[in-house]
């Protein structure tokens, strides 16, 4: 079988991660979290984001961020997102049905918010008649794979703070963005009220955590799980998978190593005529426009989303197994569905 | 450290679950539930439960019973339930939260809802000021460790059939009843419109099944299982669990486990001076009423929950894994705090 | 026909109200309340309520309960109130749909909470499998009735305050609680975080106003109003009703007058054989328990409901525009229904 | 003080629907609708629209609009509409809020769908990661003025149909659009499933009315509409007005005469330098681009709205009482800011 470039979570669990969740089944634990391992978790998470409200386990990212959206609204409030955000496109609306918020949508080019595009969805503010955004949402890194840069995070965050808005950053491949950028969790983190920090995709099992920056956003974090029904009652399967990511910086590594098998592909591409590389490459992922016919052609063997059939543009997904040589045999396949040489 | 009768999920994982969830971690697979574990999970699970609607993995109860409740329910409908029962209790509204539904709630002696209970719920009905009940919630086995006979549940879903109303059954703990009963799952889902049935506090490592009964009621289940949240992206290694916990009849055989377990813990306390069993033992669960200072004295080595501290009423629970010499310990220290000689 | 003794919105609207109405269609005027009309009667109800977070006007009784509780709820939180709340038993469930709430009831004698009923549902506080209250919600008058005395709302306020907890006060029937008590709106007010003040069953044609205490409380009022389809465009004709029941206090003559016809109907049926008030008679309801064959007959020629068919109790409610001839009348109707002589 | 151009609802209430709801001022009525006078409402709009489902008068527009798609929407479904639609821009998120859908906008232009455009808002239907739209809303006439033709409409819902959607038509200015097409209610409502049939800008104090085209999607109508808080007690006064409003079709020629003015603004600017009507005038609204400075110029004197700053578009309201004295005297102040000398 061909290694999947569909997505990073085709990929199973980590060798470590599994093992952490079989060294945990040893014994009788406190259930919904009142156990060692996700004591150790959180506090090793609230360290590693200097986050002084606290820091929440839950199930999916679904779960994380429609619970850090409700962490950060109040009841009548909606959320600035970029069109292309997952909360909009991928979440089957999950965000408005279970907050009852409404999402206001800016096309964002390379899927990201700047002080500009937030401001001209702030008319209207004070108006009862219209939608009235309470917290901007950004994905980091985004959906199409590009990473804000702390600067550029500084000056979205900036401007909330000015305007009387709260961050979310959606984090699912945060250590994707944490590898490209060669920063800190902290550094990232210090640039939202409420993030998620994301297991799954980055070789856990199953397991997000959200992240509170300040405690008065926390003060109802725990009900909110519990509506939101994230709360796992064997709690130690979830925090030993953290418990394992955060050991020897296991979630940078592998993180750095799919990002490295992306820029990799990405390199390969450079010069291969058919294909064109629509975003820059800044993380797990590579979107490339090709023909129809050769996506047809290349999907016979290999696994991987058409992002959008309009102007063909498809997404090729790394992950923390990918090997160097399912990256090579992938370049030769597209190499040979669109007629080209490999490099 | 001595065993816990605090819960049925304080236990870890059965090791044959665990060993599954092990090797399914291998290639890739695509995500969300389209991969061959998944499918032969739900279909085993379909044939057990012969149901024609569908099966749904989840991640944990509350999720079951509130996708379960939301498959069946009217948008304006509200939920008929007894006042003891776990979505009313022990799931901080999330019923309310994520589906906008009212609980009437009636008192039930031994948790077990009767035609006469429900029918003393349906006054108003068509009356546009009255919440209009369109679901019956029972759980199966109960909160407070009973069983519906076949007998009560054929009585129950023919009440509510002739009158117009849904059943939902609440079975986190399915597998005692059955075992219990001595039945099949299916003679036990047959009384319910969609059941849940329950892997987590039987063994699993966290992991439910939303069953549906028939397809008109499974339309819309997977758009509302991604809606609140309970799609995983590794379904594998839901779906594993279910596979370890049907390979032979494993949930029946740790259910039964369980109950008998529970049943030696109630034998012993039979005579025992000072101690009261109040509900009938028929699951994994022995409810008894004994002097507050008893409690308290017992809590110092042993864990379980006081279920009532008006009338100090305290639950001891078993599990998988209790052993006959953890009952045997835990009489021994009931003896002790009571001041009673054991048996 | 015969006056209805079904309610006190069988009633028309009283005739300064439709004239003030009629008076208002006048030229052209902003929309959604930007109209000296609205400016006027929110600033005279500030006044009288000695509010300082705000008054906004809503459509119905309904509109009210549900804004006024969405003002001081947590995005989590759950209320305590009366089993016989009218937001419990009279409203189809719409705190439950538009809040998401959860309705923690308890048993009041009277309709009237103490709080030691209210210290009884506060167990599992701060446990996230609990439902976390965060309002009480209190009717004056309550739907039996009867009155809180200022000191019994004092008590029921303290205790809040002291326990985290804000209070609702709907006050659908406020206007009578204030004729009964010889009171000040601002004397109820001061007893609560967010009160109603009702005007449809005291005169109006259909208008209610939502008025906040404290301006952190108000901040999102506009927004829930509109969200909760409560903000009318031709707002000039809501204001006007209550302008002209402040004016030259109508409100309260006719909230008193209602009372007196109460009073004399009660005062009728003392010593009436077969038939026994069963509460304090404190507002414009008499509630009386009579031969279910009894009521039968009555209500072969008079309007109005039974209360409690279980016990066969009936409510009997006057309105601003019961004459004495209507109750002597209706005294009579019941003294040749039950048999008795008239007194 | 002169007309106001900005909105249908700055106007009062037209004498004969005041004159109506005065004589509706008579002895007592049962509350909630159980009235002669709503028997006869809903009767003569039923007849009038061929309606075999019902019809449910409510208190605004808002409270229309989102009771209408909650009749038609499934739990997990959510609307397409134009962005520019009232429901998605105007109400707060009102939709999101009360009934938890996502609104799919489709940039619409002149206001109005069309196949083509519903069309490519389905992709993902049956991907539960996507939200899947149950409903198409639609507005007649249009946010900017415009009206569907008949034919148009019968494209639109013919599509719908073909596609498993429902159509639900916001009829704010419904009459507008009968008088323009020369057309029948009934010729607008077999287009739709659902649609609302709006009193309040027409002449009305304020009602609406929901018509529901077929039985099975009226059945849970009653109860949404009393969750919804959108039903009155004292509901004859409701009712009266519209009574009043289908007398010898007032709201068909309350609706032609607002039209006609809206005509004679359009006529008197044709050729008048520095003024573009920038959407055909088919209802009661002319929309026109103008400079900003003599736009600040004229609204020194005269009411209404920007509609869009970016563009420098306004919109001119008539309504039922716009004299054709009014439009001239409009005219003159449009000439005399723009500089231009009247037609």
């Amino acid at each position: 079988m061909t290694k999947s470039f569909g997505s990073d979570n085709h990929s199973g669990t980590h060798p470590a991660v599994m093992r952490a969740v079989m060294d945990a089944n040893t014994d009788d634990a406190v259930a919904y979290g009142a156990d060692p391992w996700t004591e150790r978790a959180t506090a090793e998470l609230r360290r590693l984001s200097a986050a002084e409200g606290g820091v929440y386990l839950v199930l999916n990212g679904s779960g994380a961020n429609v619970l850090g959206l409700g962490l950060l609204l109040g009841r009548h409030e909606a959320v600035i997102c970029a069109e292309s955000a997952h909360i909009n496109t991928d979440e089957c609306g999950a965000a408005e049905r279970i907050l009852g918020t409404k999402l206001l949508t800016v096309p964002a080019p390379g899927g990201k918010l700047t002080p500009e595009l937030i401001a001209g969805r702030l008319s209207g503010r004070g108006d009862e008649h219209f939608a009235q955004p309470g917290v901007v949402a950004i994905t980091q890194s985004t959906e199409v794979g590009t990473c804000y840069s702390l600067a550029e995070l500084r000056k979205v965050h900036d401007f909330c703070a000015d305007n009387g808005l709260r961050v979310f950053m959606d984090g699912a491949r945060l250590a994707n963005a944490a590898a490209h950028l060669g920063c800190t969790l902290a550094e990232l983190a210090e640039h939202a009220d409420v993030l998620s920090f994301g297991g799954t995709k980055n070789g856990a099992m199953g397991v997000e955590a959200v992240i509170v920056m300040r405690p008065a956003d926390a003060a109802n974090a725990r009900f909110l799980r519990k509506q939101h029904m994230q709360l796992s009652s064997k709690m130690r399967f979830l925090a030993a998978q953290f418990l394992a990511l955060l050991d020897g910086d296991l979630w940078l590594r592998n993180a750095g190593h799919a990002n490295a098998m992306a820029a990799r592909l990405a390199a390969g591409l450079a010069g291969m005529p058919g294909v064109e590389v629509v975003y820059p490459v800044e993380s797990d992922a590579v979107f490339a426009r090709l023909d129809p016919r050769h996506v047809a052609q290349l999907r016979r063997e290999w696994t991987f989303h058409v992002w959008d059939e309009a102007t063909s543009v498809v997404r090729w997904m790394t992950a923390f197994d990918t090997r160097e040589s399912d990256v090579d045999d992938f370049l030769a396949g597209i190499a040979a569905a669109t007629g080209a040489r490999p490099a």
